[in-house]
């Protein structure tokens, strides 16, 4: 029989600890571990800080790294815990779902203590760390398929006061976009889950396309703004900026802001992520692959906007989202 | 019985035909067709321009497309035949190989008739198109996984004439970089069978990461110079900036010059492409994904270098390559 997922050590000691989240084995894999940092500080906030949530998001990994060598030196208060890969398995396959059993780790909360793999992280997940976390950071990224905004989100939340809570803390990083995001696939998410508890949750949207050393540099200081603004580390909360674009922005993208392929074909993005546009501007073309005969198809933007997130030029099915516009949110 | 390769229409026509070149069917996929644009304004250069070798690297296929809008008011003399996708099958997939046979269509050059489909397509090229230029651009990219900068290419070439030429073609593009690049894979290759029959062929690299609106617009730039230095159409050479880099450094890079991960682990990039390093200089880390406890490995440079590419933050196996290095080229 298997033990109870658990931690290799024990959380409430002072200082410095590092050691493993174990995660039972099941009829799909034994048993793993994730690799866990904590400081303990005493009295403050208790932070917990995930990346690698979705395998093709290193971003999160990465900074994560980064914060682990530096918090021992830099805190002063509080705890943080930090799990650098929720999913190691779908980080070795460079994939946002877990290659054995097709799930998204961030559609499965609260996750099953008898389920498949990416179940019994979410379970483990939920039930050793969280109760021991008043304020979450999920560190993710657009991917590789998308230009995307430093940005830090949160989908609406129905206690308003969480709300605003939730929307002061993802401003605190100093990102270019705040994004309150509205969609109707959040069923199972981490973040979900946690707001349900009562927590200050939000998730990281760190850029898109490559992870260079640049936009590392950007996402570890919004995350340092965000620790300073908690009181958690000693410091100036830095201005980050990013290609000269106007930042800190609080956005609102609503699930009619997607703009889809309008068919089979090739497409080109023919504008930038925080563009400024109007009713009718270019966004992309939609090329036929077949035929150079066939006339291109344009894609304008419907309202006026700002250009929130827009695909690397592919492939792309018809009905395939291309890019994503946003407005300024007026509370 | 299957047609031979063929196009649907009769290149020496003067002025703009659209049309295919018939690609025929096979044991494992039947007949299709590739859309073909050509140009003919009589004497002058004959030049073939490919884009979609790689089906996950689209910058070619677009920036072939952006061609196709304006050649025919800007072409003043010789032929130009534009071919925006190779390998459709690939490009649907977003895959560099062919999914149907798993072959790198770059690697079976000249192609068999009576082979699997990428090489049908290699055969078909080589018969057809190929006969009928005498200069050719393949248009490809270093793919989403990587950091490079704008780049014309061509490995070594035994004839020293024709490899002076293809230098010299390759630097009309005035993109930032000019590159010979010694390896060892070459066997099949487009460009090694072109150099085999005499015939001036460059690959362009254009970026890596996504493929986006301003990356286009730098690689459409650097064609339009090209076939302004070839006659081809009338204008101005004009300078290509990127990321405010020194532009037009011609560049050579042997197999010795890349570097691998040391072990299996996360690989976090410290530098960027361009940057001109010392011996010792951080190039990346390499983070084990199973504990916190492991020391980190720097990878560093072992000589002095410009940064030729660097691969995405993402999860590497042992002797994966995370860097290439060049140096100036001394002719």
């Amino acid at each position: 029989m298997n033990e109870a997922p658990h931690l290799t050590f024990d959380l409430d000691a002072p200082g410095v600890s590092r050691g493993h989240l174990v995660v039972p084995g099941g009829a799909d894999h034994e048993e793993f571990s994730l690799a866990v940092f904590s400081l303990n500080k005493g009295e403050g906030p208790r932070l917990l800080i995930t990346g690698g949530n979705h395998g093709n998001e290193l971003e999160g990994p990465l900074v994560a790294r980064r914060l682990i060598e530096w918090l021992p030196k830099a805190q002063t208060s509080g705890r943080i815990i930090v799990l650098p890969v929720l999913n190691p398995l779908a980080v070795q396959a460079w994939s946002r779902n877990t290659p054995l059993d097709g799930l998204n780790l961030n559609r499965v909360f609260p996750g099953r203590a008898d389920g498949s793999v990416t179940e019994r992280i979410a379970d483990a997940v939920s039930r050793v760390l969280l109760p021991n976390a008043d304020i979450v950071f999920d560190l993710h990224s657009f991917g590789p398929t998308w230009d995307f905004p430093p940005a830090v989100i949160t989908h609406p939340i129905a206690d308003a006061d969480l709300m605003a809570k939730t929307l002061a803390m993802a401003a605190a990083f100093k990102l270019p976009v705040t994004l309150l995001w509205q969609h109707d696939d959040t069923a199972g998410m981490f973040d979900s889950w946690a707001h349900s508890l009562g927590k200050v949750f939000v998730c990281a949207e760190f850029g898109g396309g490559t992870v260079s050393a640049e936009a590392l540099a950007i996402y570890e200081a919004g995350v340092r703004n965000a620790l300073v603004t908690l009181g958690l580390v000693e410091g100036k909360v830095e201005d980050v900026s990013f290609r000269n674009k106007r930042s800190s922005q609080t956005l609102e993208t609503l699930i009619s802001n997607e703009l889809k392929s309008p068919a089979q074909g090739i497409f080109e993005p023919r504008c930038s992520v925080l563009d400024e546009v109007r009713p009718g501007d270019l966004i992309g073309i939609l090329h036929s692959m077949d035929s150079v005969s066939a006339p291109s198809i344009d894609i304008r933007a419907p309202g006026p906007s700002i250009v929130l997130a827009i695909g690397s030029g592919a492939h792309v099915d018809r009905n395939e989202g291309v890019a994503i516009l946003a407005r300024p949110l007026h509370n």
